[in-house]
């Protein structure tokens, strides 16, 4: 009988199952990570984190002497980055008491990320820098031809602003956007937003693969990033999705993500 | 800091939170349970099973030397019985090394309920009679009128039988089917069912107040208490679901429900 040591934490509702594997051995391949993202036959959650000194990690040439934030999607498959998680991950290597100096700095497939807690369960992170594309596109959904702003967040996004809250709630986004796929070979995640203050801004988003989400950190900047070169303005803004409240800073070093993270469970599974 | 311990359970998928309590003091009211069974914020599990000494139950009125088993809903509203929590309450009563004599009395809401561990990770359990209606009714469900034949296993149930595996699998029960009011005043949940051979059954079922669900033991019964009912014999039935493989035993003295039941995990969980 396998077992394995996890913990459970969510960000904004955007869940996950984390493993601390200092030395990198633990067995979790994609079948293992399947399970234990299973929400009935496993713990459940939108993907694994698992925390690995970034010196056991072959792909890692950076820094050492930190965290590696080995995330898979619950598929089993890899991903780059995930800016919920990221604060998840931070919540629970600060809880565990391993690590201590600010900024905390962690090692991802994205590169090098940093991150600060707050006062009031928040913690910030960076999530590099989010380039605006300048020539429009469009996004078809439900007989509705948008039109859409390309934003990458080393991730692609299309953002799409609508008139009013009554048509952000009536979307069914059960039913997944099309998107025009010579400018998203490799698909697209589609964020619809309404601007509610300049600075105060009401989303929703169909993740890429996944389908409708309560919460996508990337996805949030790219909106704040959209409204922003829209509005011709840098600085703090408010994003709300389903999931919760998060704010955005843009910067001139970069983007910032600040939400809350908290881990609410700790456990030992039995792997199958 | 309030934490809880508890364990996770899934019979043919249909999974819940477990809680030990053994004098039923635990802060385990109605918001606690909804967020236990929140499958992003909480724990995550389609009810929570605390497991109480039934003298501490002032509900129960029976044998007080036995375990009660409250089931609660995810919606953190009292149930009386539930088949597949029923085995996994079992199982955990059985790793916990709580109880050894067979058969296994469990005190519930519904009465006194008995249970057989058996081989090959599997328990059968007693679930009183089922009751087969010889007044047909109707099931409508995406403009076509079924003939149904209702069942009471404890609670209600419309069964409708399907000519083949194409038209069962083409079934959208994302729709909640349509049924007789007058018949079933509180609602029913409703099974589809396709006889692969006269023991042999395939089904799919939209559980009240939830939707489809992936199994439920009491349809389980109901959709092969009908069957044997309109095919005139007793004893054995195989029943299958997207959750896996059960056998319902229709005996002189009641209904048996053999199926799997595993617990997965063990951990403590930080109250909001």
């Amino acid at each position: 009988m396998t077992t394995l040591n996890f913990a459970k934490g969510h960000g904004t509702r955007n869940d996950f199952v984390i493993v601390l594997d200092r030395e990198g051995i633990l067995p979790v391949g994609p079948d293992v990570v399947r399970f234990l993202c299973d929400r009935r036959a496993g713990i459940g959650g939108d993907g694994l984190l698992r925390a690995v000194r970034a010196s056991h990690m072959p792909e890692w040439s950076g820094r050492p002497d930190v965290w590696f934030m080995d995330y898979r999607n619950a598929d089993g498959s890899l991903a780059e980055m995930c800016g919920n998680g990221l604060r998840v991950f931070v919540r629970f290597l600060l809880e565990e008491g391993l690590v201590d100096q600010t900024p905390i700095q962690i090692a991802t497939r994205a590169g090098l990320m940093e991150a600060w807690p707050l006062d009031g369960g928040l913690i910030r992170i960076s999530l590099g820098h989010a380039e605006v594309a300048e020539t429009p596109t469009w996004v078809r959904h439900a007989g509705i031809e948008y039109p859409a702003t390309t934003v990458d967040v080393g991730n692609p996004h299309a953002v799409v602003e609508l008139a009013d809250l009554d048509a952000l709630r009536a979307l069914d986004l059960g039913v997944a956007p099309i998107f025009d796929p010579q400018i998203y070979p490799q698909g697209v995640n589609v964020e619809f937003y309404v601007a509610r203050g300049d600075r105060d801004l009401q989303m929703r988003v169909h993740e890429r693969g996944v389908g409708e989400t309560e919460s996508c950190g990337t996805g949030i900047v790219a909106v704040a990033a959209a409204q922003a070169a829209h509005a011709g303005f840098r600085g703090g803004v408010d994003v709300h999705v389903p999931g919760g409240d998060l704010r955005v800073d843009l910067a001139e070093d970069g983007v910032f993500l600040t939400g809350p993270a908290v881990v609410v469970a700790h456990g030992t599974v039995v792997l199958p």
